[in-house]
């Protein structure tokens, strides 16, 4: 695998809402930072898992989609020029050879040096749990989908939802509407979701508008060419049934994974890294984490936590940074941003 | 003075952008609040000081003016319905009687007896430096302004501008197009704000379009039954100038004073409060300080940084106020916030 070596003061890892932050904060310090990310496109959590839903606690937002917010964030760091490197994981992290800066490798083959590395990764690199169906990888991105990313993607298709917790009652009654049909396929005849969306369910099953098929499991996909038509579902007692289906939704949860964050020496505290609050730095010099990854006396775990983090992390990272000079403290109402014809942009 | 007591959850001293988030924070925890502030708006510094004024680090808002910051904050509150008790200062802070509480009495006579009570109070009380003239009370308001709400408000008048630094050069620079004049008196012929801004006022005075009147000091003002026509000025020698004004800017700089809030027995660490950094706790139980007011190891004077400290400080604030609850930790896309017709909004 070839590799370019990207040089730069602070690199990132996780472009989740508090990495993004963490760009805009290093950049009014004058600090350059290159980002990894294991999803194909910024936004974390944010974008992959729950891109519609309102969020209401970001400060002076009194309500923001979530994959608005991303926009925002995004908009916001772009006068500083961040280099993105999605789609890979960062595999390693060590100090270089003459112990002068961190060296940080991807999946991707790409190497990137910097003075300092900010650890934003969230809950690590995480993704859905996949039904152990013979051959699903054929459908994923055409038939079988982990996420709803739009709701008009589903618009006048069989839909065929399964599992029993939140997330499959709430695209069940996100999708009701748009969809031709949904069936919602459990193993038990009871949800385990908030009881007012159980009882919303049963209200659309009783109205005809949803179908509930328990208790059943997946058993099998049935379809031509990638092309899925069938959606085959058993139960216990090898009862059979074939639901026409051209979407299978399956939410059988998240697994996350610290992967090799596991094995950077870090000061672990139950799956989160243990951070100083007054800098964010963790037990290495130049290594700092923010957001739901980092965790101190008092941690909550909320983005705007995470936003003041990143802001501490970014001050704590400039001395690393730029040792020989002395950071001048100034408000961005005074100092403004770089204006983007000035800049690299 | 009579006195009405108001008993609440919650307490806020400062109804600047961190208080107003402090509210929304309480207020997703049930927790009910009531605000005092010494200014007349909510708002503090961001709407005295400077409304028009971009900020850029607000997180997700690339650039967003400090009246509109506010105005947000506001609406964010909002739905929780806080109790505002402006133009008055806290003057007392003790426990009550009982020890059950804290016992707030104000300027106004109002009396709040809260479990918890967050200072958010910035600066402490700040105000601008008046200049020593004899009868200046009669104008200020109608004549005499030490803040700038809204340049339109001098459009077509005869402005004089008395000060040599930033707040001078910049109003200076900002009213040239709108007013109908703009003198600006200062006692010695050197400006001590931005370069920038001394020379685009220099090339102004070049052109006409402003009048630098140096080496000068304010020594009175004229005018008849409360209007403002004349602004006297001085040399060190006595030579005397007659300014026709219809607006006198002084621009000397602000005092800010703690006021009341040292004799509260809170441990100070060079005019901040010192605060658990896990839980924004002063040293008396109860008692929380967030925001500019507030100090910790790598404290940083950032709004955004505030914010965070607001979400510690209800959080912590709400084992005070409901010592027999736990805190069941939900994030907001899935709580969602009061809707007004179910509340007391």
């Amino acid at each position: 695998m070839s590799q370019s070596v990207h040089r730069t003061d602070v690199a990132i890892v996780g472009a989740g809402p508090v990495g993004l932050f963490a760009i805009f904060e290093c950049g009014m310090l004058g600090l350059r930072c290159h980002v990894v990310d294991t999803l194909d496109s910024v936004g974390g959590q944010c974008v992959a898992l729950y891109p519609d839903k309102p969020i209401y606690d970001i400060p002076a937002w009194p309500r923001i989609e979530a994959a608005q917010l991303i926009e925002q964030l995004e908009h916001q760091a772009a006068p500083f020029d961040p280099a993105y490197h999605l789609g890979q994981r960062v595999e390693r992290l060590a100090r270089t050879a003459d112990g002068g800066a961190w060296r940080l490798e991807t999946s991707a083959g790409v190497a990137i040096e910097a003075a300092a590395v900010l650890i934003a990764a969230g809950v690590g690199a995480f993704g859905p749990n996949r039904p152990p169906l013979a051959g699903i990888e054929a459908y994923e991105g055409t038939g079988v989908f982990y996420y709803v990313k739009r709701k008009e993607d589903f618009r006048g298709k069989r839909v065929v939802i399964a599992g029993g917790g939140d997330s499959a009652l709430d695209w069940a009654l996100a999708l009701a509407d748009i969809a031709d049909s949904v069936a919602v396929v459990h193993r038990r005849a009871k949800f385990r979701g908030a009881p007012k969306s159980v009882a919303r369910l049963q209200a659309l099953a009783d109205a005809g508008t949803i179908e509930l098929v328990t208790p059943y499991q997946l058993a099998a996909l049935g379809g031509d060419g990638g092309r899925l038509d069938t959606v085959v579902v058993r139960t216990l007692d090898d009862e059979e049934r074939r639901l026409p289906a051209d979407a299978l939704l399956p939410f059988f949860g998240l697994s996350m994974n610290l992967g090799p964050i596991l094995d950077w020496g870090l000061n672990l505290d139950r799956h989160h890294i243990a951070v100083d609050p007054a800098s964010c730095a963790t037990n290495h010099p130049g290594l700092y984490a923010i957001g739901d990854i980092a965790t101190y006396p008092g941690k909550l775990k909320l983005i705007l936590c995470g936003f003041s983090e990143a802001a501490m992390a970014a001050h704590a990272a400039f001395g690393i940074c730029r040792p020989d000079q002395a950071l001048h403290f100034e408000y961005s109402t005074n100092k403004g941003i770089p204006r983007p014809e000035s800049g690299a942009v």
